[in-house]
């Protein structure tokens, strides 16, 4: 009787704040998952060994040993090179050129992938979450920001040196709101969680009376993305054209990208996702006058992302697949 | 004594005005070149004739044997499935699911590639042309709208159903310029030659005594792409702005291009790129604000294309090269 082996890897999720890790098996199921502060101020050398130290810690509670695990995989901020393993630079980690992989194997000797955080978390929704159907998807985050992650026929687009796919970063409206990266009317500004807090924080300042406002008030003052939804909701009609700006907004930058790459299927994630068919289905609708060709050309899907903040950790566990990704 | 046998292509290019063919040889080099009218009213078995017919008399005229033909590529407007062999639709051609590989193949049996025009073209510059030196590449073609190719890794990147690689119909501006697509402010309603014409023309109108002014009177009331930059290079403060303002738009979708795509090199050709480095070297300097990650990360060159009006030629006559693009 022939015994089957499971194979595991460890996905590690590399942020600013914290090092999040877990072990997953071949389907992408996390077996464990735990994370620790990230000692930006101690220096990379403090935060690899970190990492390395997690992931013994957790094959330990599993009772896994190392040499069952096939790959490590690091998804991590900013400018990331697959093939020479370095982190070119991150100013979230302020990392400048860390030879990454060779750090981590002076703890652990085992094959370790990486890649940019944006671009991981759209490989585990594309191995594992709603991406799975698909060749050709794009995984667009509405946060803090807007992250992007193409991949078309199994590989990640990435640009040439790494700094590609900062689909947040392209300009929809020229003199627009100025935003951090330094051009004015980025994407991101009008369609990430932040801009519709901004729209809404507008629009209710300048409607004291509205619904929006008052549960804005009730918030201590805090507005929040899901407070437009569901202000609009209960029939609000100021919060209904904050709602219907930003749909706006995020079917014309949503437009653009399937006039580029046509996808199979693009997937929305993020906090501002949560609101699932409330703002899946009238986007869908609204992208129609935005998509060249009209409605019979716009077969690409829109969808929400399946796997939540848990898509950046299997994703760099599934790096493994990305046959140009291994070191 | 073992005689080397040169090996050539057919190269056509239809459009909907002119069928062009050339044969050309392993190096991309014209052997001869011809062209005749399209007749879009005749019908889709008319016109494969008549592509055919081309292509026999040019063998004739340089005594080249069909047997010593490797393949024919034909570069098409529109929606065109490469690998059915399809022109799924072309409004200048009036085709619809036009099976044009297994028409031809009725008058003339040998290997035919299809690709569209604005993706063989720039197919063209990437095999032969400017693009030779680079894995990743994009030719922009700023002519009537805003043509784009982009080519990674030496693969076209055409979209899941064809219809994609349309960036000239990615918004800059919510709720701009109307443009025929059906969407306002894509990026090809500021940035294309007829866009330039229109700005010029609106500031020639607005500036009697404007030397814009006086040199589209000149041309027969006639504003060209040419003039305002003459205009700016004679000291006419009137046109500079036009310029300044149209470099401003260029710099804007050509830094998204960057952001996403973050390719080794972006080609502009189309009329505008007559002007060279009139054009060029402002273009580059106003991109620096646009480029995510500032100067050290503006790594894409921005060049002039060099194949002209010969790249859709050249790049059918290529497409043998695109594996996934046999029948």
């Amino acid at each position: 009787m022939i015994q089957e082996v499971d194979m595991y890897t460890i996905g590690i999720d590399l942020g600013g704040t914290n090092i999040a890790a877990a072990i997953v098996n071949e389907k992408g199921e996390m077996i464990i998952k735990a994370s620790v502060p990230t000692s930006v101020e101690s220096g990379y050398e403090v935060i690899v060994k970190d990492m390395a130290d997690l992931c013994l810690s957790l094959l330990k509670q599993v009772n896994i040993d190392i040499s069952d695990i096939h790959s490590v995989g690091i998804g991590s901020p900013g400018n990331v090179n697959s093939e020479t393993g370095v982190i070119i630079y991150s100013c979230n980690l302020n990392f400048e050129d860390v030879y990454i992989i060779d750090e981590f194997h002076k703890h652990i000797d085992i094959p370790v992938h990486i890649g940019n955080d944006a671009n991981v978390a759209a490989f585990g929704e594309y191995e594992v979450g709603i991406g799975k159907a698909y060749k050709d998807f794009i995984a667009i985050t509405l946060g803090t920001g807007v992250g992007s992650g193409v991949i078309l026929n199994g590989k990640i687009i990435g640009g040439t040196w790494n700094g590609g796919a900062e689909i947040g970063h392209t300009v929809i409206q020229v003199d627009g709101v100025p935003c951090p990266c330094g051009r004015k009317g980025c994407w991101e500004q009008y369609s990430s969680a932040t801009g519709l807090i901004r729209q809404a924080k507008d629009a209710a300042r300048e409607n004291l009376t509205s619904l929006l406002n008052k549960l804005m008030k009730d918030n201590e003052g805090i507005m929040t993305a899901k407070i437009p939804f569901d202000a609009a909701q209960s029939g609000d009609e100021v919060a209904q054209k904050v709602i219907d700006k930003y749909i706006d907004y995020l079917a014309i930058g949503l437009g653009n990208v399937v006039n580029i790459f046509q996808p199979e299927s693009i997937a929305i994630g993020g906090g501002v996702s949560a609101q699932k068919d409330n703002l899946i289905l009238p986007l869908r609708e609204r992208m129609i006058k935005e998509v060249y060709g009209g409605k019979e050309s716009f077969l690409t899907k829109i969808e929400v992302a399946q796997l939540g903040n848990d898509a950046g950790i299997i994703g760099a566990a599934m790096l493994y697949k990305l046959q140009t990704n291994v070191s």
